[in-house]
């Protein structure tokens, strides 16, 4: 107990980095029989009458729960719903800043998925969408999966399709760069928890078909039997056509595209040099990737991390705050792959084709022009597919 | 659905009243590698070795969840977790407004108190305080007494506990006023909801032995058939010494004080003519009184109601705020009845003795000097009892 704390990290953290404020005048007599008594009883019984209301009277619209169990916190494990507070804290924070949109930290004791889907499907009403953020693999997949399916507002489970929307936009560049189609692509993904299923599936909707996943155990093929789970099999019988078996050095050989969510220096450059030419590495561990960008051979000519201090920073924050802006703007009742796709197109586009470079493939988390592009994608896939209320 | 949206508090809430805000600086690189990776992780890292370090370096130690299923909402029934909304942000904006307070509405999709109950239980490691809102009695008794008793945070039934202590502030000066002693007052009760139980438990608590409540059915006393519930038997058993039945007309015979937390209208002048000399009336049924104060006799000595337009407002804002901004204060564990006896005292200590008069028995919910005072006596309280953290 109380370790170091002279890092800047704690002084700046105290009190916490987020809190409510009052959006409408409160001053007089006359704003409280507004805002309260007897004035708010006209706006409650209006929306008990008709339901709809509640988007246009209440903060709804623009409320995102950002819920956690605390169980996977960044890389570093499980820390509990108390030490996942300052992460969700600083989502939320990103939420405000990059989006407009007022996110609240939700950080449960709870573990089971049965009570995390209970818990949440309670507190939907008060929420125009749901981030879910940080639960482990495999149980975040059938609390996303559930709840997306029992509920009417969006279900984002950001540690996947966060992380797969803007490896999807890099990707797009970056096979536009080195022309390959993407289609056609061979994809190596180490790392098979939230983000590489993710990742995979967005990838196998986009009609890419030859995809690997590698875990710690080696290649996932259909009859593995060491470490398994039922995503792993899902996964398993829809990836590795060729039935690749071994390990990560086995399952670079002459591919394409390398995408790590794994663990730090898991991969070295020999193996790297196995992979086809002009090959696209996506080393994602963090803060530090597989490979680091000084050691990947002559042939990578794209590589991206999860870093700011190198170029092509594959960051969530390009994604979530206008994906969940698009979704709000229009009331959406479900987040589906063709808006994710939309999104991740609409990131990789930020970036004019004529300047796209090798250390150029994703527009900086700072690009202003990224949130209102990716929104407005979000938002019209929403209008064509009929998931928009408005 | 739709009916007439002209009233000026309809624009007042377009978008609702509450939002949040970042209280930390994030224009920077280096502002964000501190607000979210990699500064955070060593925060969230710190807090998992140390959990005590949440209150320190987040926003739990100012946050409430004030928590409603939309069962009871203000004096009108049943409106559903969606038309809650605009009161439960009312009330965010009020603990903002009054202590600054950063309070979350959460209005749940849940009606069973076992699940209310596990909700909450899995909301609190978010929370410094669970503020329960407008739930229907008596499941609210259950919620709210099992809360209590399995977190190790203050819950706080408002509709209870802040009526009762801000009743109780207005009847320890009325009855310095009238020159009565608190424990020899009788008390008649008119409704046995959440608030009425509320404040005859607090009269109990001080010594006050003679209550008779009353609710549809008439007085409730021991072995009454009709109309009863759990929480009405446990009062039954401990209120009503001398047995009275009848309707509220038997039980305002010479009765020295009466408090109305039931419907508009339901007492009649001649009623209260029969109450003893001095008599004490607090007509608090919102917006309509139970009688008005221009159609009580001349034995009444002291006449409060809930309004802002009558003198003597009794209004739950005026303990809220301070009972919570001295809970956080200390990072309580619990609130408790010396708690709300304080805080009343305190509430009732703010108008000088020398200023005390029939039409000034409890201070207006504009004064300013209100919050620290109630705030002071709850951390004092909670410091001495060993339920107070710091």
């Amino acid at each position: 107990m109380g370790t170091d704390r002279s890092h800047p990290a704690f002084e700046f953290h105290v009190g916490g980095k987020i809190g409510t404020e009052i959006t409408r005048p409160v001053e007089t007599r006359a704003d409280l029989s507004l805002a309260y008594t007897p004035g708010v009883g006209l706006v409650s019984e209006e929306i008990a009458a008709d339901p709809s209301a509640v988007w246009e009277y209440t903060g709804r619209g623009n409320a995102v729960a950002v819920v956690t169990d605390g169980s996977a916190v960044l890389g570093l494990g499980d820390l509990g719903p108390e030490g996942a507070m300052p992460v969700m804290e600083g989502k939320a924070v990103l939420f405000k800043h990059f989006a407009g949109i007022d996110a609240y930290p939700i950080c449960l004791d709870a573990r089971e998925p049965d009570d995390i889907i209970s818990v949440v499907k309670a507190l939907a009403p008060t929420f125009g969408g749901i981030n879910l953020e940080d639960i482990s693999a495999p149980r975040c997949f059938e609390i996303e999966g559930r709840l997306a399916e029992e509920l009417d507002i969006p279900v984002f489970h950001d540690d996947q399709h966060g992380t797969a929307i803007v490896s999807q936009a890099a990707l797009f560049n970056a096979a536009k760069l080195v022309g390959k189609r993407l289609e056609d692509l061979s994809v190596t993904i180490m790392g098979i928890g939230a983000a590489g299923v993710a990742i995979a599936k967005l990838l196998m909707h986009l009609g890419v078909h030859d995809i690997v996943g590698v875990d710690r155990s080696g290649s996932i093929y259909k009859g593995r039997k060491q470490n398994m789970n039922g995503q792993k099999r899902w996964f398993a019988n829809r990836t590795n056509p060729q039935g690749i078996a071994g390990g990560i050095d086995d399952a670079l050989v002459d591919r394409d595209v390398f995408i790590g969510v794994s663990g730090p220096g898991l991969v070295k450059p020999e193996w790297i040099e196995n992979m086809s030419s002009d090959a696209i590495v996506f080393a994602m561990a963090n803060p530090v990737p597989e490979i680091m960008p000084e050691e990947v051979p002559a042939n990578v000519a794209v590589m991206a991390t999860g870093r700011s201090d190198y170029p092509n920073q594959i960051n969530n924050v390009l994604a979530f705050p206008g994906v969940f802006r698009g979704l709000l703007d229009v009331r959406a009742r479900r987040v589906d792959n063709d808006m994710k796709v939309a999104a991740a197109r609409a990131i990789a586009a930020t970036i004019p084709e004529a300047d796209l470079a090798p250390e150029l493939v994703i527009p900086s988390v700072f690009d202003r022009a990224v949130v209102p592009v990716v929104a407005e994608a979000v938002r019209s896939v929403a209008r064509q597919k009929g998931l928009a209320r408005i």
